[in-house]
C-alpha cells in the first residue's frame, strides 16, 4: 500500500478531470488524478464525435437521394457500402481518441493513478488496494453512462448502447431505438438514412431537449415524414426470438403491431457515474438519484457538516451534460479545488448561457432555459417557419420552426427553441445575443445578409419585436 | 404633358427605391416612384437569388463526388441534365421576381410613373415625354448594371454578362469567366461542378472581397485545386472563331497557351446607372465616375450650391452593393427626404458592422472594414486553419483558413477575412460581435457547442487574445 499526500485529487480523465487537472496545476496546487476505466473521454469515444461521423455518411446518402431535384441525377443505385461507413467511423474517432490520450500521456506519471477510486472519509481516497490517497480538496469527475431500463436485461447482446454502434464493423438490417433524445434521435435518423429499418420509441413524450409544445409537435411530425417516430409508444412486450427481437406495442390508432429487429438500442438517457465511489463516506448532501447536491458557480459540493473540501464536474455533476459545459466545470472545479486547498478565496466561475444541439438535419437547436423556464405572463413568442424561407428553399431544406421568446417587460431576448436548417449556427448567434443581454430590438440593428437562413430568424424576431411593442404602447 | 407635384420623387422600382418609398410614406410624405426598365430587383432576378439556385445544383452534384469518401456510392455515372438544371434555376428565379412584383403592385397606380427619368433640375424630372414633375427632395435609386470592357465587345452573342446565366435553357460546354470578383467565383466554381469546362481569369490578382494576402494567397491555392483560377492572368487575344471563342493567354511559367470556350462571360463589375439620368442639370458633386457623393449616415448627396434635395440609395451610390444594405439605405434615404420635405430635421441612419459573403465552397467571409482598412502596428493577427478542425473534417469539408483582427490597444474585436466552411454563418455571428463592440476575451466566454465549425473561430480568437495579451504586458 502507497500513501500518499497531494493538494488536489482528481477522479476521473475524462473531459471535466483533464481540465481539472489542468486548472488545479495552473493554479499552483500539486494534483494528482486517478483513472479506473477506458481512456479517452466520453465525447471522442462514444458521444459527439462518432455519432456525428456516421450522420455526416448519412446526410451524404441523403444528399445523393435529393439530388433529382436540382436536376442532378445518378443512373444506377446507390450502394452504402456498411463496412467502408463504419471503418471511417472507427478510424476518425480513433484518432480523436488519440489526442486525448495524447493530453493524458502528457501528465507526469508521478501524477496519474491507474485504479478504481473509493471514498474513505472527505479528504481520503483508496485506490484499489494499492494506494492510500489524502488530499486537502477533492474533484469527482467521473462522467457517466448510458442507463439501460431493467425490462430490457434479457435481451442478451441484441440489446446495445449506443457505444455500443460506434464498435460495429458493418450496419445492420434494423434497429429500434428506445429514447428519441439527442443520442436516439441522431442515431435514428443516421441509421434510417443509411438505409436501416429504423423506430424510434420513447414514453412521455418527450423529443430531444425540446419543451415548447409547437416546436415538439412540428418535430414530431417532421420526422414522421421520414421514419417512425414514435414519442409515447405503448409497448407490450420486447420478446427475444433466436436473432431477433420483437416488438409488440399499440399503435397510434389503437392498432397493435408486431415488428421485427436485429437490435434494439437503449438510449434512454445517461445516469452520473457516482454510485460505486463510496459516497457514503463522506458527509455530502446526495440527491434521490445519489448525486451530489453543488453550486454551479463553484462546483462546490454541498456538505452536512460545514463546507465541502469536495467539488464535482462534468457528466457527474448531471447538471449540463455537455462536452463544452464539462471542460467549463473542469476549470472551475479544479481552480476551485486548488483555491481551498492553498488557503485562498473561491472564485466564482464563468457560466456560459445554455445552448442545445441536436446533430439530426433539420437540427434541433435550444438556447436559455427552454420553454418551460419562461413564466406565463411575462414572455411573448415570435414564429418563423422554414417551409419558404427563401434561402432554405434554395438549398431545398425548406422544413423548420422556430420559435423566439421575449421579455414583456425589458424588451430582452430570452430563449429560442427551433428545429431549423443550420440550428447549429443560429443557436451560436442567438446563445451569444443572450449572453450579451440583448433586447430583441437591438438584435433586429445587427447584419443579416441575403439570401440567408439568419434572415427566417429575423422574421421570427420582427414578429416577437412587434408583440413587444404592441404590449409597450398598450 | 402632364404636370405633377408630390413631396419625394424616387427613381428606380429595386429594392433600393421600393424601400425608400415605404419609408418616404410612412413619415407622412406623398411620393411618387418612377421605374423605366425591367420590374423586379436586380437581387432577384439576376442577382443573389438565381446565383444561389445554380449553386445549390452544384453543391448536390459535388456532393455525390465527395460521397465514396464516407463509404456511400454510386452504381453508374452521374448525369446532370441541364435543362433540368437551369429549369429550375428559373422557376424559381421567377417566383422571387414575383414577389417583388407583387410588392411593386401593391402601390397605389397614381404613385407610379413608368418611364425613363433625366433631371431637368434639383427638384424637377421629366420622365420619358409624358411627365413633369416636381418634388421637394428627390431619391436616386437606379441600380447599377454589369460593366463590360471595351476589349471583349466584338466577341458578339458569345460575349455574356451574369444575367444572360440565369435565361439558360441549357448549360454550355465551356465558359471562360473574366474577373474573379464574387460573381465570378459563384458562377465560375458552380459551372465547373455541373460539368462546364471554366477558366476563371483576372487581372491585377485581387479575388473576391479579399484583402488580407495570406488569406488570398491560400483562396487562390484551394480553387486552384478544382479549377483554373488565373487572378492575375496575362490575356494577349480574345478572338471569335465561328461559334468558339479562342482565349490566348501566357500562362504562369510563361507558356503560352490558346484555350476555346463557348462563352466569354463577362463579370468584371458592376457600374452605377447613373450616366443616363442627366445629372449634369443638377448642381450635385460628382466623383470622377460621375457617382454623386453623399453622406452615408443620411444619404443626402452634396451640392455645389448649399443643401441638396437629392438623396442616394442602394447600388446607384456605389457604396456598398448589397441587398441587405440597398434596404438600409432605401430606408434611410426615404425618411430623410420625406423628412426634408416636410420641413423636419433629418436622421443619422442605423449602418451595420460591414459584413460581406461569397458563397462558394468554401466560402468566402469578410466582416469589418477588411485588411486594408488597418492600421499597421495598431493590431493583431489571429489565425486558425480548418484542415484539421474537428467538424470540418467531420464533414470532409476540411479546408479554410480564417484570420481574425484584433486592436492592440483596446483588445476590441475589429474584424475578420477567411475562405472557410460555413463562413457564412462565421460571418454573422463576427458581425454581431463588431457591431456590439465585443473585445476577443469577452468573445471567448461566449457559448462555443462541441463539435461545430465555430470551435476553429475559437481557435483564432485565442490566438489572438495571446497576441493582444503579450502586448499589453510588454
Amino acid at each position: 500500500m502507497n500513501f500518499m499526500q497531494v493538494d488536489v485529487a482528481i477522479i476521473g480523465a475524462g473531459s471535466a478531470g483533464l481540465c481539472a487537472y489542468h486548472a488545479a496545476t495552473a493554479a499552483g496546487a500539486r494534483a494528482t488524478i486517478i483513472e479506473g476505466g477506458e481512456c479517452g473521454t466520453t465525447c471522442a469515444r462514444v458521444g459527439c464525435m462518432p455519432s456525428k461521423l456516421l450522420i455526416a455518411a448519412a446526410e451524404s446518402a441523403h444528399a445523393i437521394r435529393k439530388a433529382p431535384g436540382f436536376g442532378v441525377h445518378v443512373e444506377g443505385v446507390i450502394r452504402i457500402d456498411g463496412r467502408e461507413v463504419m471503418d471511417r467511423v472507427r478510424r476518425e474517432r480513433d484518432r480523436f481518441v488519440g489526442f486525448v490520450l495524447r493530453e493524458m500521456e502528457a501528465i507526469p506519471e508521478a501524477s496519474c493513478i491507474r485504479g478504481h477510486a473509493r471514498f474513505i472519509n472527505n479528504h481520503t481516497i483508496a485506490v484499489d488496494d494499492h494506494t492510500h490517497l489524502t488530499a486537502r480538496s477533492i474533484v469527482i469527475a467521473t462522467g457517466s453512462r448510458p442507463d439501460i431500463p431493467d425490462s430490457f436485461k434479457d435481451l442478451g447482446e441484441r440489446l446495445i448502447i449506443s457505444d455500443d454502434v460506434f464498435n460495429w464493423f458493418d450496419l445492420p438490417n434494423s434497429v429500434a431505438v428506445i429514447g428519441p433524445g439527442s443520442i436516439g434521435l441522431e442515431l435514428g435518423q443516421a441509421l434510417h438514412r443509411l438505409g436501416v429499418h429504423v423506430v424510434v420509441l420513447g414514453r412521455g413524450g418527450s423529443v430531444g431537449p425540446l419543451n415548447d409544445p409547437e416546436i415538439r409537435a412540428y418535430t414530431i411530425a417532421i420526422f414522421n415524414e421520414e421514419f417512425t417516430l414514435e414519442p409515447d409508444a405503448h409497448i407490450a412486450t420486447t420478446l427475444r426470438n433466436g436473432d431477433r427481437i420483437a416488438i409488440r406495442r399499440t399503435g397510434p390508432n389503437d392498432i397493435q403491431e408486431t415488428d421485427y429487429f436485429e437490435y434494439v438500442l437503449s438510449a434512454t438517457g445517461r445516469i452520473p457515474n457516482v454510485t460505486t465511489i463510496d459516497l457514503s463516506q463522506t458527509t455530502l448532501k446526495l440527491d434521490a438519484k445519489g448525486v451530489p447536491l453543488y453550486d454551479p458557480v463553484t462546483a462546490r459540493t454541498v456538505s452536512t457538516d460545514g463546507d465541502s473540501p469536495i467539488f464535482i464536474a462534468g457528466d457527474a455533476g448531471n447538471f449540463i451534460p455537455l462536452l463544452h459545459e464539462a471542460i467549463d466545470e473542469g476549470g472551475i472545479a479544479g481552480k476551485n479545488a486548488a483555491f481551498l486547498a492553498l488557503g485562498k478565496q473561491l472564485n466564482p466561475g464563468l457560466r456560459r448561457a445554455p445552448i442545445g444541439i441536436v446533430f439530426t438535419e433539420p437540427q434541433i437547436g435550444i438556447v436559455g432555459g427552454g420553454y418551460h423556464s419562461l413564466k406565463a405572463g411575462t414572455f411573448a413568442i415570435g414564429q418563423a417557419s422554414f417551409e419558404d424561407q427563401g434561402r432554405a428553399r434554395i438549398l431545398l431544406k425548406n422544413k423548420g420552426l422556430l420559435n423566439v421568446y421575449g421579455d414583456l417587460n425589458t424588451g430582452r431576448f430570452l430563449g429560442a427553441e427551433m428545429l431549423a436548417p443550420a440550428a447549429e449556427h443560429l443557436a451560436h448567434l442567438l446563445s451569444w445575443a443572450l449572453q450579451n443581454k440583448m433586447t430583441v430590438t437591438q438584435m433586429l440593428e445587427m447584419p443579416f445578409y441575403h439570401p440567408v437562413i439568419e434572415e427566417g430568424l429575423r422574421t421570427a424576431l420582427q414578429h416577437l419585436n412587434s408583440k413587444l411593442h404592441t404590449r409597450a404602447h398598450a
